[in-house]
Order: structure tokens, then sequence, then C-alpha cells
């Protein structure tokens, strides 16, 4: 069997560690300088001729910055004779570019899966894409893993009666409703309309939310812009318990200045695919590790075992 | 100027005559033999060297048939010399398998598309993808026209007080809600789940439709199976007046019978992406034709005009 | 060692057991679906991931059903990350499309190679290709098995004295020559002309014929028009006892309604590389099995052993 | 219309020249330098930007020096921003190695096919590939002229009464049975066994030739040893005159000696594909240039018209 | 004549303003935005269907931002079906890193090269490489310009007498060599050590420079450290007249205070392939600019006029 | 572990014998023909299905003779279905065409790397290249060993007080900066310019030399003209003790001749990288191996171990 070797660029070294843990690895160290001239180098400081190479790196802001440093550092493994490399990368933030919705524009998440492709990686490992069929965007195998079935195991030991599944987008409602169905609950969405990158409105909610209570689920929360939006139109509509959740706990921007300000929030789930600093994370905030998930789903990698049969008779 | 040169494959070759009569070009002569082992072999039999080509094809039953024909014909123009060869796929039907929503499938919508550009294709024109992100499924340039606008126009002219649009699937409600937007009418959706591919059921319709005039609109009917799934529903909350809508009316298996049996339909409102047989041709069935929208696109593809600009302040 | 995992399409599924129970290995499950809209699904239904993968499919009729059926397969197996798939395709019916005899015509043999690529394919595993020209257009390794040695391993039982090869076509001799050498015969060929696809014409015989035992010889027997043909001209020319042997038995259109008819043949030999229904077995024809060929190659293949020691020796 | 330029190696610049004159273009001057490290470097002496360019080296001996300055050149007109860049290839020398008859062998024709793509060809311009299937070896569209058009011109103003053409190798007759129906002649063949690469035997002459005249044609004579072997064959059959013809008339090692020495050849005809020395130009060989050919090809590729049409109704 | 279309990152705009006056053309619009998780979106906002694409944009800080923003723009202008992209790229930052003078490191400059391709550069203008050889790093055709013309111009109208021409790195003295022989100057250079990205030291001049004035020249000045090592070394050589030049001057980190206080140096020439802020701008410093060059070059490459022209008997 | 097999072209196989010697295996059989058209045939005669092959070729003259033959043994050992296929290439002597500083000449170096990976090389191992940006040029990966560390190991055993390195080239000092500093010596260069390929000139003598024993170092020495002119300068600069050194003694042309003249050099060192014929060793020549080096890295890349160690710490 070759050798396994695990390295992280600098977006989210905990997980990397905490991915480490859980394949009872070391972490195998990589150093990312950058030079005078503003471009960066990367070298990979442990022989990985061979090996089995995994990069850990979720493209979380800078994204601009991270993303080059993995194209870099794939590109390195595959100069130093790795035998296979995968890029795991817990957080595709450009998978929401994934259509054409104005002319003239790229469709990045294919771009940059591309560009991923171009610098080396010979497979990648992701979760809870934006949309699933950005899947189709790689030309390479891909595990797409679902984080979904972590937020629902936090649910499933909450009260859960009288409550509603609630989409803030109608036109995006997938993961609303495969959530809902794993909790066996009603489902509601919100009409979005999207004016601007940064501002959203939500005109109705379609659906009967009334006097129940909600998890507003999303894949993904940004600056909150949507998640508002929707609270307020479900405080219309006399909500009770409201509950937020979201794979990829972002937080740019306003986001948890305008999430403390909604102060009928009892619960923000969340997961660490993506670093959440210590002055972000609030008091009603819960926040779920994904190195498990990551780490079996490597495991199964390197030795070919099922990665799907992780997600049979989820429960 | 480069010419133009036009051929259609065996699908559909009515529309690939009146694209022509849009065009004012002659479609150029081709031929498709069965040789007595079953392989396929086609033939373009007018000079298209140097030509900018492009074959019409709609990948209709049946589609295994017309996909490989689709792929001979691209590759005998590229052996022929073409400039450019642009595939016009106005039905893309491989579009549904955009996912992979079980283990060890293809994502065939994304292999069909590599298919196309193996054989030869420079560019696509198609119209109405299942899901917006199949045009990120392909590695060339795709013009992606919207039919929407086509059957928006046709019920502009009709009656649309107290009117809702329905999609069947909360969980692919883009094309109801944009076409809801078109016609500034409200928006409700079927929360669908599939028990197989030719057996769903719709457990309940999210957004309040009761005793409103609804128009169903899906982006395809294949066997009609979700549409009758939903009517029925539809018809449990009294809705009063009922139009059914698609882009792709394909019509397969029992879809006619079962929407013959429909009584209450008062209009099934499709394009001619797909050709449908005369005796498929329901006396409530109205087909508008997207010929004039290929021709147009195909004609500023031809010159270098902008493909978008014939969707920008769309009515 | 990877192990093996060894999956068949549906177009010759007995003889993909008869090679599984040669490699005493267990066939691995799939299912083909066709959807609604006449699309294809494939599932590989046992984990494939890190295994040596081969898929078997003869190109057999309806070809193009099979022929997608297998870029499907192949596309599946690469997507749940396998180690190294192989095609292997018994009988590569567009092989016979090997050369631009026509204008504007596909080199389909060429095209459908690189479609077997594009979808994944890492290598192939033939037998008996039309020209051996075909083999070159593979980009990936292709391991071209001769069914020939079984054809002359059951000859040689038979009494071949005052015996000639007789090739149908002059212009496509090489399997004749090479038949004949094998049974160290004399040779001769039909100087044919075809006038289409299902019409060919045989002006003479080359070589001399006259009262001598004929075993007439093609690598693939369609339609049966071509050996019809030449039996009418060597009957002219007084021949004897009429044996007829070929590898790729398709049997196609009037084929067997043909051989029936022409009562003096003594003896039909083929192979299974194509599937032959129960009712096109005429009493004369004897149907010899390639399946310990195939099975001995992909064992071979697997773990590394020389292929063409196979044939090295041959008697 | 982008402007046409026509460069040449090394290999035949008088055919280069001769073309050029059927163009009425001027020849663009190139160079060619050996380093003292004994590398190639090349040099397109005239400005190429946005050129056709037009490459033309027979693939003569020395071989691989005009291969590999070949390949040189093709790269230099890429880099050098030429618009479409035409291998123009009269005698494509590795069309021989097209199978792989033995086991670890390259099949160099496909090889040197994609050399010539990867140093830039974007289309292949050729004549009288030894088997048609060499032309399914190229990626990039290939224009496959005949010179057999021209050879059966010649021998149409003699007299053809009881003359059969003959073939040296039944298993390689494809040539001579197109080139006996050019001229309404029967035809006969050799069966030829290689020996190894410069020794060949042929045991037979299927086919009647008794009495009668001949036409030995073969689309290339190297060093002679094949067709000598078939005149000496042809000899104990007393065949009454003697004419040799070929398209590339190599003439390597000893052919020229044993052409003179075979002192019954009426007439040798050849091509001048392939350039041939002064003193190789024995009293009875005829050489008719292909350079009106190739001139009007390129003419037409240049221009768009079909090449095809060059051979329809060829008389 | 295809029209050309000139479009401009956020890098440089007074540069492509300036080579588009140079141009007589318009700077087509386009604009970049930040998402609110953090990924870029590009539109190009005026058609450039069939148009000549140009995209300018130096890899100047922040270099990761602006090669994101470049590859989507390029990604953006394929999808829009341009006729031909080229990305202008004055100063090609990653070109520093074009060995492996470390293990396990990325040789940047050749995989940034595979990503400009992947994302749909059909050519690259750009502008005195860190080495020459980066010019082959490339898949497509590149222009290299050489701004030393104009930094020589601009010398030429100095008194030189007594002058001698000095590289700080003896192993990267082809630039100040060529810069010498323009000017008919001697030349002598600095054997400098790389102690990190940002300490260097210089232990002996090579070369007699005592009582000389000089001309330090680099390809790029930085941070400045480079230079500033060089002048203590020279001074203890006692040379007179101090200039510096360099053709990207960068000027990061320290770079202007260093320079600001080495109070001997007459004149600092650099050129604008990297914007100067104002502040930066010292009083002895002397910004040439490279538009006309660049403006002169797509004008040839647009019109397919010869580029290396521009350089035969440069003064 | 998959098994090795090396095989060797007919370049050197003294050195492919030499490196079998370190590595404890048997050189693998293999044939080289040349076909009366002047074409080259190779057969690799042993089986290499699945093997870890290495084809040692290093490119001297005939050059294109060898290049062609390694093109080919590379696409034989893919066919023949190699599990990793490394071309050793001790010598690349295209390297040297590693710029375009000519227009319209092809960077050789870049276009020969591409040609070796389209042939099927996964890998090159190689040494002391022209220049190190080289390495760039192969999309595969590269391990690029020093020949530096043995001459500097030969030296160190001298006298080396009041010594110089002297690189005959300013422009291109690299290997004598790093050899110089090897051996803790100081540094000069000639300042040359070449004429044409085989004609230089060297005006000058840039560092302090006078009276100083020097070894002139050089990565390769051809036909000698560079050392014979830097002699001559130096001579005139009254050196005293003179050695040549240079890692790829080609000594073609009149180098031998040249060099026996020149009666002062007490020392020729180089390697054999590259066959020297008994008639061309001087006596004052040394040869130093590099087979030890080179078989240690072959078995290193066997095995995944670092190549890289190899050069850690190096006296």
């Amino acid at each position: 069997m070759k050798r396994i070797a695990v390295f992280s660029g600098t977006a989210h070294p905990e997980l990397a560690s905490a991915i480490c843990r859980g394949l009872r690895t070391r972490l195998s160290p990589s150093s990312v300088t950058t030079f005078s001239n503003d471009c960066l180098g990367v070298q990979l400081q442990a022989n990985c001729r061979e090996a089995d190479v995994f990069i850990i790196q979720p493209l979380v802001p800078p994204v601009q910055q991270h993303l080059v440093e993995l194209l870099l550092m794939l590109d390195a493994a595959r100069g130093a004779s790795a035998a296979r490399i995968t890029a795991v990368i817990p957080h595709y933030a450009y998978a929401r570019s994934d259509k054409k919705d104005a002319p003239r524009i790229s469709i990045a998440a294919r771009l940059v899966a591309d560009l991923l492709v171009t610098a080396g990686a010979n497979r990648v490992l992701t979760m809870t894409l934006h949309s699933a069929q950005v899947h189709g965007f790689f030309s390479v195998p891909v595990d797409h893993l679902n984080a979904l079935k972590v937020l629902a195991a936090h649910f499933r030991r909450r009260n859960l009666r009288n409550t509603i599944v609630v989409s803030p987008d109608l036109g995006h409602a997938k993961h609303a409703t495969e959530f809902a169905r794993m909790l066996k609950l009603p489902v509601a969405a919100g009409s979005k309309q999207r004016l601007s990158d940064d501002r959203v409105t939500i005109d109705a909610i379609v659906g009967d939310v009334r006097g129940k209570n909600v998890i507003v689920i999303d894949d993904e929360i940004a600056n909150g812009g949507t998640i508002v939006e929707a609270l307020a139109k479900l405080r219309e509509l006399r909500v009770k318990r409201i509950a937020v959740a979201c794979t990829h706990g972002l937080f740019t921007g306003k986001a948890i200045e305008r999430l403390r300000a909604q102060s009928d929030i009892e619960e923000i789930v969340t997961t660490d695919t993506v670093p959440i600093l210590e002055e972000k994370r609030l008091p009603n905030m819960r926040i779920l590790s994904v190195a498990p998930l990551l780490a079996d789903a490597i495991g199964r990698i390197h030795v070919g075992k099922s990665v799907s049969a992780m997600f049979d008779g989820a429960t």
C-alpha cells in the first residue's frame, strides 16, 4: 500500500490537524512564502514521491490567495512525483458561480475546476456544493460529501414538534427539501429575488409557516442578508421559535453584526468547513465538526473502500 | 464572410427546414445509412470546406441512434475541413442526467457534452436545459436560448386574472419562478418525490392555490406522470381553470393517453423543439414554433452579433 | 495486487459469464435503465474503487444502444474511481468504417475509438479487427486477439486434402492468407466489387479452385451477401466440398435465410464473439467459444503477464 | 482572404518549386542549420503571421533528419503565428509501419501522425498512403490524393491488349485492383511472404498471367526486392511484355542495380513524390510529376473548394 | 477584417487607456465584482463575439487577485465567442519562479502559463521576461517585447563617456550585457548570493568599475535590496556618477525608502509596465512609457504584420 | 512492488550497462532496424507489461536518429502496457535551443519535450541541462541531476591554491558560479559574443585572472571553439596553470584537433553522459562516470525515495 501524505495550505490548518488526528497520521509540513514581487512560493517539506497525497484547502477569504496557493501546492506535488493527488476542498466557494445568468461572464465554478486539474489534481473531495450539478464540472473523480447528515443529527436531538423547515429561496430549495425529509418535517420556501450580489428581497413565503417553529436552512451564510430578509418575512407570519442552520458559515461583511441583532434566533448551527474566528462566535452559535466525516472519506479513498457507503441508510 | 452550411440529422428535418426558411438558406443534403452490421454511416452531400457549419439534431427518441448520428456528422464535417461546426441541439435530453444522485452512475449530461466535443463540435446552440448548470458541462461556447419567452408571449394573450403558476417540483422550481416573473404572477410548487424513473408522488402543494386558475409548467413532459400527479393534488385544492405548459413536449409512453384522460385541461402548450407526431396532437394542444428563435440565433452566431441581445428587454 | 471487477453490458451477458467462469470470478452486477425520455442510465452495482475493471460489451445490434451503454459504463467506472478500466469489445463492429472511400464521411472506427477514450477507457481488448490497422486508431494500449487460431484448430481436425482457402475479396485477403498459412493450404480470392452496402458482385476468382474443396473465410458475415456471391462463382468453377468460416457471425437481415438456401455448405463455423439467437442456429453451424481466450487474456492483463505469448508458436 | 505562404524543407526543393510554379506563388525562403552539437535549427525567413502556411517535405532518406526538420518547421510556423499550417507530405514513409505484427513494436505511422500534430500541423496533404487506413491515424483533417490517376493516364496511352495488372502481394492488393479497374484490366497477385525487412519470397501467382503482358504495380519500390521476386515468378509463367509502376520510387540500397539487371522490363513508371538522383534515372524509367496535382489541391484547400471533386469522374 | 476589442482588468487601467489611444480604439468596458463570499465575478460589458480580443493585465500586487481576475476575463471572452484572445501581460511577475532551485516547489512560471491557456488565452503579449527561456513555458504563441530599447534610447541622450554597465548578478547578466552592447559600453557584474527572498549579499564586483560612471541595470526592482547592496559595493570601489535602470519598477516593501536614502543616485529610470503610485515617484525617477510599443505590437498582431520587425535595426 | 525493466537505445549502450550494474539488474534486450525505406523500427524484446520501464538514450550525434529511436521506444513501451515509462536522457542536446533569439525559429527544447510526452514518456531523468529553466519545458515530472558534484569531487583532490574558476560566457555563468561556490573559489567570466553557431569571439575577461591558475568550465564542449577563444584571451592575461572541465564532452567537428593543439592544458575533465570514442581520448583527458549517480537516481525513483536527498549536504 502506498503511504498517505496529508498537507495543508494556510486556509484552515485547524481542520487539517483535526482530520489528521482522525486518520492517525501526522500532517506533513509545508511552507508558503510571499516574494518581494508579491508572487507566492510554496514548498512541500516532506518527501511525497509515490505517496497518496491529500492537500486540504477550503476556498475561504482571501479566496484568490488560497486558490493560487492550492494550485501551486498541487503543481509542487505533481512535480515531486506524487502517485496520486487529491484536492480536499471542504468549501468550494466558486460553486456559486455555476451558471451564466448574465452575458459575457465566466462560469467560474467550471473554470476553477479546470484550473485545479491543470495544476495537477487527480481527484477532488468536497462538501455540500452549492448545487449538485457542480460535481459534473470536474473532469476528474469527485467525492461529494454531504454535511446535512451532521446538521440533521444535531437537530434530531432537539424537540421538533410543530416545526417546519424553511428554504429562503424557492428556486434553490433542494438542500432544504432533503434536510426536511431527513427530519421528516414539512418544508416552506421564500420567493427570493436577488437585486444585487449583496441585496436580496423575499416577497413571499410559499407554504404555511404561521405559528410554527422554523429551521431556516441554507447551504452557506455569507453576509447574512438573505437570512435576515427571510426572518423578517417569517416574523410577519408569526412564527414561533427560530433556528438557523447552514453548512458553510462564512459570516463575511456585516453578517455577525446582523445575526447578533436578530435576538430571537435560538440557535445558529454551522460546521467547521470554514474557519470561524473566535470573535465571530456568537453565544447562540454551534459549530459542528466535519473532520470525522472527511477523515473517514480520506481513509476510504486511500484504501479503496466505498465512500458512498458512508451515506447508506443514513439516519 | 465564410458561407453558412446547415445540415440536418434524421431527428427533426421539419424543424431544420423551418430554420432554413428563417435563414433564407437551403438545407444542405446529407444521408444516413444503416450498414448490414447495424453500424451507421453518414455522408454530408455538399462541400463544406471552410464553411460555417450548423448541424441540427435534437436528442429525441430513438435517442441513442440520434446521438451517434450527430457524432458521426460532426466528425464528417471536421474531416471535411469545415471552418467551424455548431451542434444545434434544441432538446438536449441528456441534460436530465446532471448529477450523481446514486453511487457509480454516469453524469451523462457531462459525458455527452465531452463526446460532442471529441467528435468535433466547436460550439453548441441549445434551448431550455433541464438545469442552467448544464451549460457549464461544455468545454466549448454554448448559446443557451430560452423558450420561456415564447410560452410567455402566448399566455400573455390569455386572461391571467386570479392565476398562479405551479411548478410540480419544489426542488426544481427555477423555470416556474422565472416564468411567473415574466407574467407577473405568483408561484406555487409541489413537494415531489421520485419513487423511480417513471413513478413520482407529490405529497403537498406549497403555496396558496385554492380557488385559483393554474398554469402548471415544467421544462419537459415525458410520460406525463408528474403532471398527472400534480393535477390530482391541485384538484383536491379546488383549483379552477387548468393550463399545462412545457418547452419540450416528448409525450413518450402513456403520456398522450394520460393527458387525454385529464378532461379539465383547457390547454396544453408546448413547442416544436421535439417533433410531435400527428396522432399525438390532442385537440387542446398548441405547438409554438421555436424555429424563428433558432434562425435568429444562428444568423447572429454566423455574423458575430450578440445573441444575448435577443433576450434583453424581453416582453 | 488490485482486485479484479468484471461488468457486462446488455449486449452479450452469456459471453461475460463464460469469461468469468474462466477467470474463476463473479460477474459484478450492473443495471441499465431507459428513462422516460429514452435516455439511458447505467449503474455499476458493486464498489469498484481502486479495482482493475473490465467491461464486456461487443458492438452488436442494436449497435448504437450498446455503444452508448458502454460509454456510460466506462464513465461510471471512472467516476467511481476505478484504478484501471479495460473495454472488452470482442466484436468491434465500427472497425469496418476504417477509411474514407467517399468524400465527407466519418472514419467511424477512429471516431468511436476516441469516444471510448473520452468516456474513460484506459485500454481495450478486442478480437479480429476488420483490418489490422484499426489497432492504430486507439490512443490507448490495445490487446488484439486473433480468433483465427480457434478456427484453425477446428479445421485441423478435418480432412484438408485437396483443399484451398478462399477469400471472397482480393483487396482484403489478409485474414485468408494468414489462415491458409496456419493450415498450410493454398489460397484463392474473389475479385469483389461493392455496388452498395448490401450488394456486392464477384466477377472472378483469382487462383485455381477448380475441383478443389474450399473453405471460404471472412472476418465477419453480416447479411451473407458476399458469401452467397462467392459460392455462386465457386460452383461455376466446379468446386467440391464447401465450408464457410468467420470470426464474427452477425447473421443480420436475410443472412440465415440465404445460408439455409445454400444446401451444399457442409459446415458454417463461427465463434461466440457475437450472441447468436437460438432460432439462427442452423443445423450445419458450429459455434466455437472465444471465452477461454478472452479469460486468459484478461487474466494476463490483470497480473502483467505477456499477452503476445498466447500466440507464440501457435500451431 | 488570408495570403498563402509555401515553405520547403530540404527533402525535395525541386518538387516545392514546381508546386509553387503551379500556384503562381513564390516559395518563401527558409534555412536549416546543423549546430555543432548536431541538433537542427530551422528558421522561416519570411513573415507568416496570419498566413495560410504550407510546408512541403516528403519523408525520404535520410528520413529521421527530414522528419525532425519538418517538426521544427511546423513548430516555428506555429510560434510565428501562422493562421493555419498544412504539412504537405507527398511520401509519408512511416505509413508502412501501420500495424502491430510483432509484440512490443510501435505503430509508427500513428506515432508520427501524433508528433506532427504536437508540433503544430493543423492539417495534412499526402499521396498514396501505403494503406488507406493510415488516413485515420491523424487527428487533424487529411487530404489524401491518389497518384494512380497519373499513372493510369500514362498507361492509357499504351497498348493494353492482352494485359493484366499484377500486385506482388495478395494480402495488399488494394492499389492494384483499383488501378486495374481504372484501366479496365484483369488482376493477379503474388502470394508473398516477408522473411525479413529486406528479404521476401513469392511462392505463387494467384490468377492467370500465362502468356500475358503484365504491369506489375506497387505503391512503393524501396530496395526492389519484392519486384525482382515477382518478375522471377512471372517469367516462370511465360509472361510477355513487362512494365513496372509505382507511386513512390525510393530506389534505395541495391534497387537500381537490381532493376538494371532485369533487362526485359520495358518501362519503369514512377512519380516525383520522392526526389530521384540523376544517376538513378535508368533509360527505361519514366518519372511523372505530381506537382500539378499537389498545386491544384493546395489551391483548393486555400480557397475552400472541394478537393474530392478533383477525383470525380476521373478518366 | 475582424474588429478589435481591448479590455482592461483592474491592475493598470492607465496603461490600457494609453495603449488604446495609441491604437485609436475605445477601451471596451468591463466590471469586476467581489461577491460576499470573496469570490470574484467579472463581466465583459461589450459584445466581443468574433472579435480579436486583447485583455491587458500586468501581474502586479495584489498579484493573486489580478491573476484570478485575468483568468476569469479570459474565460468570459472565450464563452462569449471571441475569435481570438490575447493576454497582454506587460509584467509577468511569475517569470521569476522559472526553475526548481529547491525540492518540491512549483515552477510557477510554467504553471501560470498553463493556467492562462486553460482559461482561454490563445496568445500572449509580454515584455522583458525575467529570463528568455520563460517564453518556452507557453504552449501558445508569445510575442515577447523588449523594453531595453526604450531604456537605451533614454541613456543614449546622456553623456556616456567613462561609463560602464553593471549587472548586480553575474549569474543573470543577460539583460545587462545586451543593454551594454546597445550602448556600446563595457559591462561588469556583481557576484550575488541570495540568502533568502528578501536578503541578498554581493561579495564582489567582477570587472573593472573603479573610477567609472555606472549604470546599474536589472530587469526588475522589487524591494530594492539587491540594488542597495550593489551600490554599497560599487561605492567601495570609488565609482563616480550612478544611474539605476530597470524595466519593471515594482518598488514594493521598503524600496522607495531605501532608494530615497541613496542620495548619490542621479537618475532612476524605469517604465510603466507596472503602475507607480504618485507617492512613490521620487524626484530623480523617470518613468518611460511602453504604451507606444505595446500599441504598435497589438496593431501588428491584429493585422498580421511582423512583430519582430519592430526590433530590426533597433537603435 | 512492480518490477523494473531497463532498455537502452543505440546511443550509449556502455552507459546503460554501467547503470544496470549499479542497479544489479540485467539490461533488457531491444532491437533497432532500419527498413529499406530508411524508416526505423524498434522492438522491445522482453515483456514489460506493468513494469517500471527506463529507456536510456542521450541525444548524441547522430541526434535526429537517436531522438526518433527514443520516441519509437517510448511508444512501443506504452503500447506494451508498461506501468510507467521514464526517459533517461543524460545529455539533452536540444536544451541549447531554449529561447527565441531570432524570429520564426522553434524553441526546440520545448518542442522535443512535448514530443517525448506525446510518444509516451511519463517522466524524464536528465543531467546538467544547458539552462535550469529547461526543466520547466516538460509537462511531466523531471529529475534533473547535477554532474557538477562529480566534477567538484575530482578537483577537490587537486591543489586549488591561487585558482579561479572561469566561465567563458558572462551571460551564462550560472554553472561556473555554482561550481566555484562548491570549491570555495572566486569566479571570472568572458564577455562572449556569438558570431554564428560555430564562431564566437571573447572580447574581454571580466574579473581578475592575471597570474592565477584557472579552471575553465562550461556545461558542454562541442566543437571547442569557445574554449579555444577563452584560452587565447586568458593567456594574454598571463594565467598560469590551465584546466578545462565540462559535463557533456561532445568533442564534435575539430574539437579534438583544437584541444590537442592547446599544449598548455594540464587536464581536460569530463563525464560519460556522452560516449567518447577511443580515438578522441586525449592523454590529458579524464572521463568521470555518472553511471553511479544515474543508477542511484533510478533506484530511488523506482522505490519512491527522495532524489533531491542525493544532493543534500553535497560535499
